[in-house]
């Protein structure tokens, strides 16, 4: 019998450029015990924000294709230029929205460019530049002071294709086994597994999510019973779940 | 603070058509007490396997098209065949794969047919015919015999564009609003939520596949705490999650 259980941390703040976020998450952890075996899920906007991952559109100057792109498309151009600054390839534009692979490859709506949860009326919060070694300094921070080093995913909603509505994803992850592969093993009847490799990190934090409230300022969420799931070095990140553009169908 | 959990129930037995899969689920979920703010996700093969949802690949003969496609990427023509028939579109055939939108309007790959967790070497498994309407059907046989209404989820594993690896998805429920629509209200700083729709019949799927174990015959997966998703009604069903093709970019 197995089981999993998803916890958000009550008490993380409103956070701030220069805030020590591994401290905040700490402190937040201790009182639930976080050990070797747990997942701390994060929301990538605390995260960037203590990064200073923020612009003042105030500051942006928007070149010839925002300009175009935000007129038909009815957006801010200021904004328009953020996203693509943030972007290796816009992939579509349609409805109002860009669809976008950003520079670490992920492909997501605004190129992770989002106003929401933001303080101040004209800022606007981007993905971490590198959300993996963001992943990575956070366990390294949190296991100095919790004496533990539980797994460090950060997260993402990704609108998907062919679907309504978003998904929580891995956009960064240190000291989890982001895929499980179990191709080529058997299943209960000793039959071949042919096509079963999962995407155990995008799983994980699709799961953090729902123990969280959009409205509750909840970005930090322990999750229990992924024990198997964690390793003890920081292996390859959520740099592994990207596709190849040689691999993909739908680029 | 908020929470979930997710537990896969023990004893589920082999499945075979015209298994009461009702009662044997609700056997399983008795002990744990499953009540109305529960979520009972059931992997589809289950359901399929009741409902007789299987083809003996003896009995398939493979047209024209499917001795081609069958050719090409190197597959067993009865096999393909059976996928062409539940498809609607064939929309990528490369790598071995035919990405497919099956007749409900579900992208896939292979349009769900699946040879793994099925008894006998030449049968394959089909989704249900109706994924929704095996939700409600079985939402109400539990009602009969638990007396308490749980929301049911079926669900598959489908791969993603852009990434790789697969998560389970929503493709028949009942009982569960399956997207939470936060736009136009407000976040923690009181600026409107944009564009933030949640997949949470999708989330609840992934979380679910956390807590089983490929090989350990668990298909059914109990979730604690998500009663905020649940509804007295039916709902809209997994149906509510498709992208018409028309809102569609990447078909």
């Amino acid at each position: 019998m197995s089981a999993i259980s998803a916890l958000a941390l009550p008490g993380i703040p409103e956070i701030r450029p220069g805030d020590d976020l591994a401290a905040i998450i700490a402190s937040a952890a201790e009182p639930h015990g976080a050990g070797d075996e747990d997942v701390l899920v994060i929301a990538h906007k605390v995260v960037s924000k203590s990064e200073g991952r923020l612009r003042r559109l105030a500051e942006v100057t928007p070149g010839r294709r925002a300009a175009t792109l935000a007129a038909e498309h009815g957006k801010d151009p200021r904004h328009i230029q953020v996203v693509l600054d943030e972007s290796r390839h816009v992939l579509r534009a349609a409805h109002g929205v860009l669809i976008c692979e950003t520079h670490h490859g992920f492909v997501c709506a605004n190129a992770g460019v989002d106003a929401s949860n933001v303080p101040g009326e004209d800022t606007v919060v981007m993905l971490p530049r590198d959300p993996d070694a963001s992943a990575r300094a956070l366990r390294a921070a949190l296991r100095e002071r919790l004496g533990a080093q539980p797994a460090v995913i950060i997260t993402d909603s990704f609108g998907r294709a062919w679907r309504h509505g978003q998904c929580d994803v891995a956009i960064g992850a240190a000291g989890i086994a982001p895929l499980q592969d179990w191709r080529g093993l058997r299943d209960s009847q000793g039959r071949e597994l042919t096509a079963t490799w999962i995407a155990v990190a995008d799983e994980l934090a699709a799961a953090a999510d729902l123990a969280r409230s959009k409205d509750a300022a909840e970005p930090v969420v322990l999750v229990r019973g992924a024990g198997r799931h964690v390793i003890g070095d920081d292996g390859p990140g959520a740099a592994a779940l990207l596709r190849p553009e040689t691999q993909d169908l739908f680029r």
